[in-house]
């Protein structure tokens, strides 16, 4: 990114996986100045709340502007699909782009700590340079899941209709209590091949104009007809 | 609930404000037989998590088979327009849809811990015989928002389009760090009055229909347009 401006770097002090759109109401918030990258030209901050915070708190108390864009990531593992809800990283893009900051969320298919991110960079800095000049349409951020390795190019996609089926491994802790793990199983009823998870599945990179607007207004038609 | 049906609450153990569709992916979940309500028909379960945690327990380890109906809340508060991504609430809605199951989060627009949940009480059972009746379409759960008093009645709406805007509140600690409250200013933009905002202002009880499709399908031909 500092190849297209001046970078600052808010981030949260701890793993946020699965966060959601969370944010922090009931507590307090610390924000500091650090430096993790020495000799790179961007401003880092740490802030101890969620990925939505983050973008909160740069937005009305780092920033001395609305930032040009906001970009949130690189996560590691898979945003594709209907995991774009649970996302920390996707939350952080949607918050900005409640504030009609031009955004977009990055996610590499790679949970490993020794993930190369460096296959997707000239994708990434397409993608940034054209939303740049294009702009976003209002009320709209980016997905943008990209393979592991062998990227073939990119992809305009919808979201996959898929859906995780919850199984819990249920324990007994030292003092015998039972306590459960969440894993669970990633289902994906969607054959078309215009989603998310079929560009992935075949090599490119997915991109998914993603909407806050949550209003299903083919449905309102219909439940107009209920007797209300 | 009890009117309709077998009741099972699977709650949170602590309050969830703000807590948007986290999940707890990284820590261990505690769920127990409670008894909140002696006298009362229905089952009751505490879970350590957040309410879309709270949601695939239930599914997956405590009910026997999906149910007809996933109804989540009385909130504290609005999730009306913008406030539908932040919500605890909503996320568990949203968690029952993904599953398939027929789902609404019900608000009430009173912070109060004496709020009166009463008038809402014949407007709740109407909508939620209405909703067993007809069913939901696939991949759409209700948001319902209930004014505090005085209800005039029933609309089905979009979602306004309105954004926060924050106000940090700046202190310093007993040991002199400084910190942060999260605070701020909802901005409601639209004009419509076919919007959940509009609804409550006028004394209506909002249900706006949403998805968790989140694609922005008018947007993908625009950034097809893009040099990628």
């Amino acid at each position: 990114m500092n190849t297209f401006g001046n970078v600052y770097v808010v981030a949260p002090d701890s793993p946020q996986s699965g966060m959601g759109h969370a944010i922090t109401i009931n507590d307090t918030l610390y924000c500091n100045k650090i430096s993790v990258t020495e000799g790179e030209p961007q401003v880092e901050y740490s802030c101890s709340g969620t990925p939505a915070d983050c973008v909160k708190i740069a937005v009305n108390e780092i920033l001395k502007r609305k930032p040009d864009l906001c970009v949130s990531g690189i996560n590691h593992g898979s945003n594709s699909s209907i995991n774009v809800i649970y996302s920390g990283t996707m939350s952080a893009a949607v918050e900005a782009g409640t504030q009609n900051i031009p955004s977009i969320g990055f996610s590499l298919l790679d949970y490993s700590l020794d993930a190369d991110f460096k296959p997707g960079i000239k994708f990434i800095k397409n993608i940034v340079s054209q939303c740049l000049e294009h702009g976003l349409p209002k009320g709209v951020v980016l997905n943008v899941n990209i393979p592991k390795k062998d990227i073939k190019g990119i992809k305009v996609c919808r979201q996959a209709n898929a859906h995780w089926e919850e199984k819990f491994d249920k324990r007994t802790n030292p003092l015998g209590r039972e306590y459960y793990w969440l894993t669970g199983e990633f289902i994906n009823e969607d054959k078309g091949e215009d989603t998310d998870e079929w560009a992935l599945q075949n090599g490119f990179i997915s991109v998914v104009p993603i909407q806050f607007d949550l209003t299903a207004h083919h449905a309102i038609k219909d439940i107009n007809n209920w007797e209300l």
